[in-house]
């Protein structure tokens, strides 16, 4: 699927840990069936970080095999350092990837200048369109709106963003700036109906790896003006977010909810602990209400 | 060189980027005959997470080798992933160095049971003796003594730490709770004095791979008991750190300082732009005092 | 005016700096005509903090006197102490405010209980409407939900809050919680589209003391379900916020460019100093285009 | 007592509340035989900040009356507004304090330029020694070298400063390059051994207000060259302040600390909760070995 004109939810997919073809297939389908029409590939939430380049290659490969052409496929290359981020997007355009995004290079800090620098050589690695991926939180360091005008300015061969700095006025602008001439998604789940409100037309998203119904409803929801329904919904995204990031490691308590929509991917990617006991029932209880919301919401659809 | 039993300055040396092998020798040559004893390769300064896992070997073999057996060689082999780290320490056994240190894996937070994993499957790969590298700066997040305590006692095969906290209690409690069964260095520049002075003693020092003169010559004063003197060159080390840190992407400043003592091992590597030409004017400066203090030490000593 | 039912701008005021009664009347006018509502006294921007009790009673009493009954006046009586704020409040009740206001007390940390605590000491010292006012970045600690709810759990006296926080996830939770039986006030200008769209129907404007014209057309717009006038205003108001934050201390370059409007307030309060020559012109330059949209605002409207 | 030449260990007082004379006058008996030679009235931990005006004039009256010429008396003045630390300063004088200190103001942030007018106007309104007191972490910014250089630069009146930012690399500045000239006092109990050791001859020590056997026993103790015993203190101090910080508010359980050692001077200031019954339990088992320790040093003396 072209990068170029995609609007949409796109879910930051939960990797496979040890899952048969049989689940990865059955996982893509419960997201396509529920709107989902993006996957962004080993990003954030689904630990990238946490595997050797080799092995993304390999779970790369895999789903974006099992995706097929039904979906827009990028995949997530950021490492720390720029030699396998360039190696993960030469290969993402060999196993038939849609695009790339990369987080700005992590470990290190890094200026307007040197970021360009990540990026022209990413760009220049692979056919594919490449997309920032600002994540203050996870990169450890801001980058204001200034800087990455500069980058962009600097790097006229990226073609998009994904801002997931959670700031609505830098998401405002990014829209305003470059929606005209590059892809801009927004990265926040508790911003899907703001985005989707100011005209931000694509979303990846977390939460839609796991209740993608509730992603989706919200996405319609404010494409038909009903802004109730679209709020309803946010709030319990915003509710199952917090529920999750309240016990456990996140990375692990991601991978449960998603087991407890009837799809197992397997434990958490070491060295993350899996959850206790405690924390599996804790979770069971609190995000009850959500996933009946989320099933509601299909057999509505 | 065996860890048990090291004492010293152990400079956190700058990376070659692109030098001859005669450079490579001089720079170590230049390190000992100032008084380093270990060196501590692809650290923080030595910009290792911005290197792939390959290359780093490459790297890391290369220094390992023209140091010879005169230094106490650590490499370090921390990486957001798992599976990188625990294939640089085996590698680190095979080409010969002393121990591996690891910073906590970054990107994501840990918390102690999975610090614990990550550790002790560290410990597993490789023959070597395997030290807990804490930078809360660099990993994104702290690890308190309660932690920090947990990893050693799940982790019995770990054999000491490397503490960048920068925190004076921490210091403190390591050195009294583990010094006597674990290998314990500080790995703070402004805290030279503090840590000598309280019995810590080793010390990793980014300092020292420009300045080895001021780190030696601040560990032989507090020996001695010349407070005043290892005082006076600590105010040097805390001048030139702060400089350091003022002027362009630090991991380009450092290796330019190291420069203006005569050792040039290249760019800053890739994506940390090169510093201007009014940038390196400024350093140029600012640092001809500690340059100048540094040669008196030689020539004193 | 009553503080049930309201809905509309409530402009953090500039306060008065030796200026004379006539100016004070007419920047209320200047306010007034612009379409603001409400009147938010001696809060952030208004330098409340920076006074001492008696002279914030005095400054409290001339505004309070000169807004007459055409506006819903809340006085902002927060301070690091209780037994001031109280004060305070009491004291806004003699001279006729509609209700108070008291960011989380400050300098120290307060969990729920204690806040609890402050917040029921100051709902009996008064017999106007009190009102939470969330401000993390000034009050210095985060308060979250759970933990506000637990405050108006504990004192049912309390009326309502403004939370600043710049959460789109808490302002959203806070509507629908306590929406119906309390009164929620927004109190970040770059969420005034985002609050007014998800059902906020007041929102404490920093923004609103300067150009009026914009927060009021923003509500508007919304209201007549004109997003992209809304959004276009919202992007005026993050620019003028962006710039008014970037050069010199805030409190002076909002006094400055609201004196730009033609409403000299005088100079920022002690100890904060002027503004140096070469900041006013680059202020004067960045918010040309700001001030003549709200001009432009004024004329269509 | 003299500002001029005082060196020693300066208690942080904790503060009255509801305390009758007798109380008062015994708790500075104890810290009188505990070698404590000087008094820090209303700072941090004395919860100044929690009290209106004329309260805290009542009380640093009571207090200094109290002290008697035994000790060395600086009143804490720092408050969000100059108008109230100006008064206190001239009140200060008025009751025959020795000394005032105000911490940077507090709620907006202040560049250098602004401290210098607000230390300005302080040294204005008293006759008495003015000292800064950097608390970052209170007065919620950093100030760093140069701007503390620009503001004694500016205010040539200023005597002294007391600096608590915890940073040891600040602390030998300031004694290197203010030492001669100026009062220059440590404030972070986690650095008594080291701000001793490198000469900072004065040290403001909220534990000294509790356990004044151990601040005043590492002084002694670095004095004559007994770093063991120094560090041995050191760190029984640094245990204390951990369980002080992690067992409800600090300001409670440093009072209820003080009442282990037999003075209680009344709850935490309001609107601070009280301890609940099972932290209380868990502070008198954590805090037992540290009276046991304070109580030992007493006898050994």
């Amino acid at each position: 699927m072209k990068l170029e004109g995609f609007k949409g939810i796109i879910a930051a997919t939960i990797t496979p840990n040890g899952s048969s073809d049989e689940v990865v297939g059955a996982y893509l389908d419960f997201l396509y069936k529920a709107g989902v029409r993006g996957i962004f590939i080993l990003g954030t939430m689904g630990e990238g970080a946490k595997l050797s380049p080799s092995t993304r290659e390999k779970v790369a490969g895999r789903v974006v095999e099992a995706a097929g052409t039904r979906f827009l496929k990028i995949a997530h290359v950021g490492c720390s350092d720029l030699e396998s981020s360039a190696r993960l997007a030469r290969h993402a355009q060999e196993i038939g990837a849609d695009a790339v995004s990369a987080v700005a290079p992590f470990f290190y800090r890094y200026d307007a200048e040197s970021l360009a620098n990540f990026y022209s050589a990413l760009c220049t690695s692979t056919g594919l369109p490449v997309l920032v991926y600002n994540n203050p939180g996870r990169q450890g360091y801001s980058i204001g709106l200034g800087d990455l005008a500069r980058v962009f300015e600097l790097v006229p061969a990226l073609r998009g963003i994904k801002d997931s700095s959670g700031d609505p006025d830098l998401m405002l602008e990014l829209k305003c700036m470059f929606g005209s001439s590059h892809f801009v998604a927004c990265g926040g789940d508790h911003l899907l109906y703001y985005a989707f409100s100011i005209g931000v037309g694509a979303h990846v998203s977390a939460m839609a790896a796991i209740y993608p119904e509730l992603a989706v409803g919200i996405m319609n929801a404010v494409e038909r003006g009903d802004f109730a329904e679209a709020l309803r919904l946010q709030q319990a995204v915003n509710r199952a977010r917090r529920t999750l990031r309240a016990v456990g490691p996140d990375t692990a308590s991601y991978r449960f909810a998603l087991s407890l929509r009837g799809v197992d991917l397997g434990p958490p990617i070491a060295p993350t602990r899996r959850l206790r006991q405690e924390e599996m029932e804790q979770l069971s209880r609190a995000l009850g209400p959500i996933n009946k919301l989320a099933e509601d919401a299909v057999k509505r659809a």
